[in-house]
């Protein structure tokens, strides 16, 4: 891809189960990849270069920015972010704040990630809680999933902000028209479910500028039935580890019952590239990280375990992000939805 | 097995979308595969009895119990089971409650299921909430997921419950010794999670009588890391669903990628027996129905889609569960912690 546009992303070079190593693996990729990009290296100065040195790339178009602390995968996150100061997260957060960099992408502390990017890079006004979206592998190509671990115990407001903000990164980073959103709930019909989903339903049906398509069973979830699947974030973190969990169950199963005897040994090796072909469509992996969307900059978050590949992805994904000028569409649509309560109360007002 | 005791499993021969060709047959095999069932055909007898026509079976092992009515699976629950007393459903739990019969086992509407467990065959005293709880196929063998879709916003109080009475039945009627009970979370430390989550793991850390290791994420569900698997039922039911869709999707997957080209096709038929191997480990029909727990007399809920081998599974399920008195033990728990609590309010008493 040449683009005139271009984006500035700060890479915690520090984050991850393979940092710096994958980091930096990963952000040469992405250079490489499209022109559009420059790249921040977050982290510790010494330990970036050792590994920078390894491959050819173009200088003008890496800096490193130092930071001398890290957050390890345990701490406590909101202590965290307020103490540690010079942590590579906190201060790739911090250029994002004074826009320095268009974007962060962390492979770190989750909590840390989430609590930094609301307490440092701070949400659009009128985004009442941002959602962590990562896509989801389905039959039917990528679906996002919202929320999936910022918001635990939210509201039915909040679940219809994620519809709205989903659909918005549907239908520019996906290019999904009219993108079909669905509540995930334990039933199909409208009354089924607990509290939350029955406060929730109707408030969908009646919001416009979504294409509501009413509730989704966890078990049509797999088969791409909607686009955008709403849900709390106690739900969606279960919906995408238990998906990541048995993805990799059952590819260790079908390994071991290759190797299990010479016939199905000679079956595996021909079989090998369609069993790849199949289940690598099914590896959460493959989009690169999850946006948090509603903040004032972008914030993304890759898998603790993520190597080069999907540090690449992400970085490539936080490009379509900028170009496609999401917070100015989700500015738009806050717009909208207070001119809309403005009326509203107005109406009611001459009711009275 | 060749067994001095029986069981006396009334069928509702009409429920599920194969019924009554499917139920009717598993009737049969049941009483073929052990010598201690008797069966109870619950429906309309010109149906069943053209079924049975089809099969040699021990006559005095089989009763018709006549029931007009059917209960349809889009049904709203409680209303059918009021209004339809002469259905299937209704007549078989009556036959529970009136002693006739020491099971129930259908594959209908589960709401109807549930709700007619507790209004008609009625709580075991001291039991709050009776749970769904589903054996579900994991790398380590089979794990009860409790609850399941009986009680959506339940109390921590109630998730306390669920694991004893979950460690019972997988102690008793799976032979694992001092299982291993987890609590479904979004994280591995126990101040993770959402409200619920947070109040329930102090007490199941204080419980007495069961083995609390602690919180599982979705991700090790399938991994077979703990044998009660503690959430409430709108998770539950999302974990038991995912796991459906997502086993039959890759299923579905790998088939059509074998079918791709000669290649695979040939290494598709020598891999045959170890994808099916494999793949059947993780089909959640194989373990027979989800008991409704803590009901006076057993009650047992397969899938809508219940073919004969699976109604086979669940009368035999029901064997066991006599045999190993599991509402004897579940009532030894209640009069046990009645008793402590007597004992701690006795102690409060006392202090002041």
């Amino acid at each position: 891809m040449d683009s005139s546009e271009s984006v500035k992303v700060a890479l915690d070079a520090m984050g991850g189960d393979y940092a710096p190593a994958e980091t930096v693996k990963g952000a040469v990729a992405a250079l490489e990849a499209d022109p559009g990009i420059r790249i921040a290296l977050v982290g510790k100065g010494d330990e970036i270069r050792q590994e920078l040195s390894k491959y050819d790339y173009q200088k003008d178009r890496i800096e490193i920015v130092s930071a001398s602390d890290t957050i390890d995968m345990a701490e406590a996150p909101v202590n965290a972010i307020r103490t540690k100061k010079d942590s590579s997260l906190v201060v790739g957060l911090n250029m994002v704040k004074n826009g320095e960099a268009d974007a962060l992408v962390s492979s770190g502390n989750t909590g840390a990630v989430l609590a930094g990017g609301q307490l440092i890079v701070r949400r659009i006004k009128g985004v009442q809680r941002p959602p962590l979206a990562p896509l989801i592998p389905t039959a039917a190509g990528p679906k996002l999933l919202i929320d999936c671990g910022a918001n635990v115990d939210a509201r039915a407001q909040h679940l219809v902000q994620f519809a709205h903000l989903g659909s918005i990164y549907m239908e520019s980073v996906v290019g999904i028209k009219n993108p079909k959103v669905a509540l995930v709930n334990i039933g199909a019909e409208e009354e089924k479910g607990n509290a939350l989903a029955k406060e929730t339903y109707p408030l969908l049906a009646a919001s416009k500028n979504i294409n509501f398509i009413g509730n989704i069973e966890a078990r049509d979830i797999p088969y791409g039935k909607a686009d955008v699947i709403v849900t709390e974030a106690f739900v969606g973190n279960v919906i995408l580890k238990l998906y990541e969990g048995l993805a990799k169950v059952l590819m260790k199963g079908l390994k071991d019952s290759i190797y299990s005897s010479t016939r199905s040994k000679i079956g595996g090796a021909l079989l090998k590239p369609a069993l790849k072909n199949t289940l690598g469509q099914f590896d959460v992996s493959q989009y690169g990280g999850a946006p948090l969307l509603g903040l004032r900059g972008l914030v993304v978050k890759t898998h603790g375990s993520s190597k080069a590949n999907e540090i690449r992805n992400t970085i490539l994904q936080c490009l379509a992000f900028k170009e496609q000028d999401i917070n100015g569409k989700i500015r738009k649509y806050i717009e909208e939805e207070n001119a809309a309560d403005a009326n509203q109360s107005g109406r009611e007002d001459r009711d009275e």
